[in-house]
């Protein structure tokens, strides 16, 4: 059976990386002359046109956004697609949806398929190994392409375009706030290691509320989960540092970075004889089915999953159908408000 | 801006439905001449060729799977996918999602947008709508164009393919067998009305399990939940149709169809003065997020949504990948095994 040769098969084949094969048939500075010789030899002998649907589309649309996610089995992440399609059904747009499994090659692989011609633009939250390996020329070559992309959530500097963010830090503050302003004095944080930039962010902002409300830092109430990818692991040893944490150290109020560590904390506090919130207040990152479901359910900040997705939709259909050509040169950068959700695990506020 | 105009663009202006549009194009008996001319005559208008790309990559493969799910924020769902996308992944293939969010509609324009050369193959869960109008003509010609299809869950008997599918009786009388061996002697179960296949067949399997053990039926212990369609609202009705259901009968194991429903009902047997599992014990059917975090953690049936994706991709890529001529008509169904993940709502069995 004859097969359209992808740019990771001609990867394998000369032992290089997708982003080299991907590099190189675009001509890139970055790769020796040798192996763009090798590269182009191999796609001629594979017959591989990168785009050549593309070309062959031009200016045919197809009224389909792509969304390339890092992960599906994350609530966040369905609900801005939800939000996404909601905002491109209502506006006559069909949506598809590619993922990362947080992988570079993956990525690349998705908006290279993508690109040829089965969409009109993208909306994408990259992966942590994009990240991780800084390497943007798949992003840089789909706008240069022509096909215009919006960031979500994980946003890059460098890429300029559309984008939706969270503000990280300026939430923070309001989570930790709304637990000093409970009585809350010893206030903890649960959270990842710095380089996870959304970790580090609500950590910021944690600290900045202590400071705004004059309350010395105190090192040990910060626990830092290492994040070692396997989940059934992490899961146990989650439980065991957050519990070590909560023993050795006296805590009345926590600020989980994420839902998951916030349910895990009040199941160490409750089997260790805490009353919640009496003894000890909860507020989550994240408001997800976990919250929701928790008992007793968890106060959270909502990070307005579907906002942002139909914001992103909008931004992007926008750009799509606009005919002033100046347009071009006017990204937006979409703050998307995060509220507080009151529920049982914090108690009334003094100031209210 | 020149678009590529979509059936749905063309329903809208004929006032008819993508159905139509649809069978139109492609001739079918279901559709009055008139209706055809109509159809074609604006499908010349707008230069509108149906799969005029997938003709022009005849032989072309793309190493694609397209997969069409009803809902993207549900756990099932999103256990699946990650199923397939492993298998996959792990076979030189590419996944991409397309959602049709229950609607009949969305399901063929997904169809017909993806069987435009973009894939090899579909996995597919029909929509609720599709279920309820049973037009199925969108899968017929999907197969006859000689693009697989492989379904799973929500399987049709009208179509010939690969399936995927659990035993939802034998499931439910495992569940319901497991709370008797627990000690329970009179077992309710909360599910959903009749129109809803898995809830009818569940809702068997409990009168079923109930029969094998001589246990006489009580009608009242049968408690159906309405599906209205309005989360919020819902959540309260719920509430309250299980605190009365619960008042009103003397019930010591509850059998819930989803996890929703169980930890709703665990929540008011709570309010209601009950220990978990002493007073009242409680099974679920699906192994989410909600199970493994409530308090306490739900015993429940896990569905498997990761064999599920992952046996439907090696189906789908082995049909893709077979030389026989002969496999045409070798179609499986594949039951996927269901097991009792035992937590903290139920007692050990008498048995064990």
């Amino acid at each position: 059976m004859r097969q359209k040769p992808t740019l990771k098969i001609i990867a394998k084949e000369l032992d290089v990386s997708v982003s080299t094969v991907s590099k190189a048939l675009r001509d890139s500075k970055e790769i020796s002359d040798e192996t763009k010789e090798k590269v182009r030899a191999f796609a001629k002998l594979y017959n591989y046109k990168p785009n050549n649907i593309a070309l062959s589309l031009k200016n045919k649309k197809t009224k389909t956004l792509g969304v390339i996610i890092p992960e599906i089995v994350h609530h966040f992440f369905t609900t801005v697609i939800s939000g996404i399609e909601d905002y491109a059904n209502s506006h006559g747009y069909n949506v598809i949806v590619g993922l990362s499994n947080e992988s570079f090659d993956k990525e690349v692989i998705n908006l290279e398929m993508l690109a040829n011609g089965s969409i009109d633009g993208f909306i994408i939250s990259v992966a942590k190994e994009t990240l991780a390996l800084k390497d943007y020329h798949h992003l840089f070559e789909t706008i240069d392409q022509g096909i215009p992309i919006v960031m979500f959530d994980r946003v890059l500097d460098e890429i300029i375009c559309d984008k939706i963010v969270v503000d990280d830090i300026a939430t923070s503050r309001k989570a930790v706030q709304k637990l000093i302003d409970s009585g809350a004095k010893k206030v903890g944080i649960i959270t990842t290691e710095d380089y996870v930039s959304v970790g580090r962010l609500r950590t910021k902002g944690y600290v900045e509320a202590l400071q705004f409300n004059n309350i010395n830092l105190d090192e040990n109430l910060i626990l830092k989960i290492e994040d070692n990818n396997k989940p059934q692991d992490e899961l146990l040893h989650l439980e065991t540092q957050i519990k070590n944490y909560l023993k050795h150290n006296e805590i009345d109020a926590i600020f989980a970075v994420n839902e998951l560590y916030a349910i895990t904390a009040m199941k160490a506090a409750r089997e260790l004889g805490y009353s919640i919130p009496q003894d000890i207040q909860f507020v989550g990152f994240t408001d997800g089915v976990l919250s929701k479901h928790a008992f007793p359910p968890l106060t959270t900040v909502s990070q307005h999953g579907k906002a942002m997705g139909s914001q992103a939709a909008k931004l992007l259909i926008n750009r799509l159908e606009s005919t002033d050509e100046t347009e071009d040169e006017n990204y937006k950068t979409v703050v998307v408000e995060t509220d507080i959700i009151e529920r049982e695990t914090t108690l009334n506020s003094n100031e209210s």
